[in-house]
């Protein structure tokens, strides 16, 4: 029988093998790759480099501990022999952009859901025993309780992004229950980092690049998230996986403060030297499928010991001056 | 701005106009089409007939007002043309055998997932205001409370069948709040009635009709669930379709007692004549995917004013009667 007993008593999973890392020259999976490799793992990268890039990688790329695959994740035969002998795979990849799965409902469905059926399948061909998913607090959809819990419902996603996050999530569930793999899925606030090519800072800056003097902003400013640096999530993402054993583990992984649209738009302003005007475009809401709040209950990864280094709005500080200093050079 | 306020103000859309069912001509499909026949619609029944059966329709064929088609879900093209316009499709087309999707993980992908998908977008293209589903209890997975409301989370479903139901949810949600249609989900406990061809009964009688002196009954006969009826199954979507207009409604379909697979065993093997011998296999589940105890709260149908004609009880028992009597003709 397939249960849901905590399996405290087993050890981890082979801790030095070839993993695989979907999405891996991503702006959360190339420093994810970086703490696997200083673990000792051998590492396969899974990329179309759509919006991964290989400079990403860097130097980690002469390491002979990384291999970049360039595979388009819509195939399972272009990606199934890069799980032969894996101990976990890292299941990254995705479409990063909500809303262009809104203008076209196919890229989240090719991307999204059916890229991780291949991926559940490659793994249980290949008999991988684990998978680690990153989702998204998306799939709450337009939350009633904050902070939301892992175990909040109904789950109504706003998008088709969404969709596809929680679509993932179920097949990793019954993946797990039927064919004994072990699941763990990661429920992200906002992360943000260097190599971002999306989200409300990358945006900003964007828009002051092409139009210094004038910053739109969709919505009335007043939309508030967390933000999660993205060594912090590595962090907690490595930390579930060493110390979770059930057969399915979520987690929420955010910060435990929120910052405003408004506050974001003020910072970047300031960071461009305070000459540009800011311009609300009104509505609760930045764009349909946007999420105007978002606040996580983080209480079951700080049970395991998780604190992030940076709070929301110091990571959201910090990427912000990481962004004006590189337009400067 | 795409809300999910109520929206009690809105008159019902189109009363009579046609409408697609898919799985029109399945156990749970074909009542349907006569109740909405009934109710002066024009019917256009999809399915692929794998397990629906043309007979099922019967003279409801002869009216002018019903169409069979008889098309494959996973191709867009081939049902797309089908749903010019049509008021509301009620999409109850899928795979309905759990355990085949256990053995091939594609058959739920591919009828479930991409199959509400390909509904989705015939309805979004072909403006299509309503989309009503079956869904099914099996996506709570192995719930903590009983009975299990709407609002239970974490979803994690143990099936690849219910990962399929999950997926296509989620889905609707996305649809009904990025394009504007109204989406009703209707989480099944277990349909029964005429027209079955899968379920712990029919299993029974087919086993029964194969070696008569003996049932073998998987697990320990303590799994313990809710039935519905069919006929009340449709009076509830009915009364759902009626009287809810939110962006999303999501129901618990079923009754609020339960039977034991030891109960039915017992209730079969004496309209056999009493002459079999049971034999329980042990384990806590029937088998990899099962879930040992459902029991939904329904609560939220019943504030509609919903009350099934026959308990799980009373229709267990009729169920058995008439496919006992069906097996004396």
């Amino acid at each position: 029988m397939l249960g849901c007993a905590p399996r405290l008593d087993m050890p981890p999973i082979a801790d030095r093998g070839p993993v695989v890392v979907t999405g891996g020259a991503g702006a959360i999976g190339a420093p994810l790759v970086r703490s696997l490799l200083e673990d000792g793992h051998e590492v396969r990268v899974l990329d179309n480099l759509s919006s991964g890039r290989r400079e990403s990688l860097g130097r980690m790329l002469d390491n002979s501990g990384v291999r970049l695959e360039i595979v388009d994740i819509r195939s399972l035969d272009s990606i199934r022999k890069s799980f032969s002998g894996a101990k976990a795979v890292w299941h990254l990849a995705a479409n990063p952009d909500i809303r262009l799965g809104t203008a076209d409902p196919r890229v989240d469905l090719e991307h999204g859901t059916l890229g991780t059926f291949n991926v559940l399948e490659a793994a249980r061909t290949n008999d991988v025993p684990r998978v680690l998913f990153s989702s998204s607090s998306v799939v709450y959809g337009l939350p009633e309780v904050f902070p939301t819990p892992e175990s909040y419902g109904p789950l109504l996603p706003q998008s088709l992004y969404g969709a596809s996050k929680l679509a993932s999530e179920a097949m990793i569930s019954a993946y797990a229950h039927s064919y004994g793999l072990e699941g763990h899925i990661f429920r992200f606030a906002n992360i943000i980092g260097p190599g971002m090519t999306h989200g409300v800072i990358y945006d900003f800056f964007e828009k002051l690049r092409k139009e210094p003097k004038r910053l739109e902003v969709l919505g009335d400013g007043r939309q508030s998230k967390s933000y999660l640096r993205v060594d912090d999530c590595v962090s907690a993402m490595r930390l579930a996986e060493a110390k979770s054993r059930e057969r399915v583990n979520v987690f929420n992984l955010g910060t435990t403060d929120r910052v405003s649209v408004r506050e974001i738009a003020e910072l970047i302003v300031a960071a461009h030297g305070g000459h540009a005007r800011i311009e609300y475009m009104g509505g609760e809401r930045g764009w349909p499928g946007d999420i105007p709040q978002q606040l996580l209950d983080v209480a079951r990864i700080q049970a395991l010991g998780f604190r992030p280094a940076l709070s929301s709005l110091a990571a959201v500080e910090l990427t912000i001056r990481e962004l004006a200093s590189a337009r400067h050079r």
